[in-house]
């Protein structure tokens, strides 16, 4: 966008800053949080827009259905909520609304079934020529299991789950035409680390959490900011099978980034990994100040990759 | 659509009907409803499509805001709860980032502070030629205030809010190249019943509601299908400055359908003109069996216009 994402909602949240809140937290987390009594409510919402974020020649609608979808629990299990409903608008051009529009029914539907989740509202329409489609995704959570990323502590562990890298190796892939490796299959199917934060949202060692939807390397920095800490990243303990550069700076791993109290990371670490199966690795430290200092082998290193913008 | 959109929302309806609903109420209303606990919250969304829903030539980018806005307000006013907060995504074509989407903002932050409705959420990206918006707008209410469309009784009284037609009328204006007639200005500006719907939702004598996106003449099939009942609507009841068939079969009007205990209409009328200087009128009855009689001074007559399609 011509002004940047970021700036542009910035200026946004400062405008309806002074409105009244109504129970809601102001923006800055993966989803908004209301107060439900004992349980907290969060909500989050993104929008998916074809030959942006997807084209029909390279991903199939099923996949579409799946991966609009799960980018959206993500953000719910990122704050270690339980995902439990959606509300899905699509618009579709006339090219869209038979064959097309039903098998992205059918990913979704596949994809809510296996996590459990209802759809609970929406909106269709017709549009010109272009698939536009908005999920909001809405969980819940005892209050004290909600992470935001405001809550690092320096000393902490910064750690990911997971491996890194695969979805953006596997953009790359697809762009040239090779549809079908390993890394590209990551791409066209987010999983998102559900059970894994609403485990990790039960440990009160867990600090801050968010997951990766841009890149360590851009969405540390929002940890840091909301936390006003620094932080320190160690390049080769980033868990990942490919160019470091597609670990740290590639978008859409939708693994989850959190911080761990220092003398519990071990515990934490082997319960998560008996409990979920999914590996937990330290990748860094949260420092004082609010510096990102990257590391190689304990040595500071110049390492200037911004996250994957969208645009 | 190629399929109409009631029965792609039909054929959803079903598909997801199986899995756990967590507390939500299913698909039917002009939001869903959650309990939480005293207080229920509501929830709705739309999608608003260029060169569907609006030009870019003919409503202004503060127009746009204002009534994206506006029309989901209305789906939760609708329900008898109080608008409290939204979500907004926005896909944005390069040709409208900078001045345009400036203008929506203004347009979208100025009904929100008259409204007194926080922006809590959303998501911001690119698109390649045409504009896509989606809203979800949020509402709470005391429980017993939440008004459905199941909840009509035969012997009713049929009423609606304000004056029908002016939104369609004006969308003709618009179509053939007048923009700034009376009507023209209707369509541009929804302006949606908030604090009417406020009010009603706290009077048990008002049975069923719903806002009127269609026209009288699809929506209340709505209220009957639901409730299991019949309707009688009187065509010179209806209250219009335009041709019956724009105050029947048009769209976008936003004022309120209801159905009204009958030995209380006179004084739910008296009351509600009174505390919000909108008129109400009754138009009709709710009736035995499933069907949708139209009459001119008692008389029935044929009268088959639909309401207003979208697509």
């Amino acid at each position: 966008m011509k002004k940047s994402e970021f700036s542009f909602i910035g200026d946004i949240a400062t405008m309806f800053s002074a409105l009244p809140h109504h129970g809601f937290e102001p923006i800055g987390d993966d989803c908004t949080v209301v107060d439900m009594g004992d349980d907290a409510m969060v909500m989050t919402t993104d929008m998916v827009v074809e030959d942006v974020h997807f084209l029909r020649s390279a991903s199939s609608a099923e996949e579409v259905g799946r991966k609009s979808l799960m980018v959206n629990l993500s953000d719910v299990a990122a704050m270690g909520a339980r995902p439990v409903a959606t509300l899905l608008s699509l618009a579709l051009p006339e090219s869209a609304q038979g064959e097309w529009a039903e098998g992205f029914m059918r990913g979704y539907y596949e994809a809510s079934h296996e996590e459990g989740v209802a759809l609970v509202g929406g909106d269709t329409t017709t549009s010109r020529d272009r698939i536009t489609i908005n999920v909001v995704a809405i969980g819940r959570a005892p209050k004290p299991n909600i992470k935001r990323r405001s809550a690092a502590v320096v000393g902490d562990i910064i750690a990911v789950t997971g491996k890194l890298g695969a979805s953006s190796k596997g953009l790359v892939d697809i762009m040239l035409g090779d549809l079908n490796t390993v890394a590209a299959c990551h791409h066209r199917i987010a999983q998102a680390r559900i059970a894994e934060g609403i485990w990790l949202g039960a440990q009160s060692d867990v600090h801050a959490m968010m997951d990766i939807s841009d890149g360590i390397a851009s969405d540390i920095k929002h940890i840091m900011e909301l936390s006003g800490v620094g932080a320190e990243i160690e390049l080769k303990a980033i868990p990942t099978d490919y160019d470091i550069r597609f670990a740290t700076a590639g978008g859409e791993d939708y693994e989850l980034l959190l911080t761990v109290a220092s003398d519990r990371f071990d515990s934490v670490k082997r319960e998560f990994e008996s409990q979920t199966g999914c590996p937990l690795t330290a990748i860094g430290r949260i420092t004082n100040g609010g510096e990102l200092r990257w590391t190689e082998d304990g040595a500071t290193i110049e390492f200037n990759f911004e996250g994957f913008k969208h645009f």
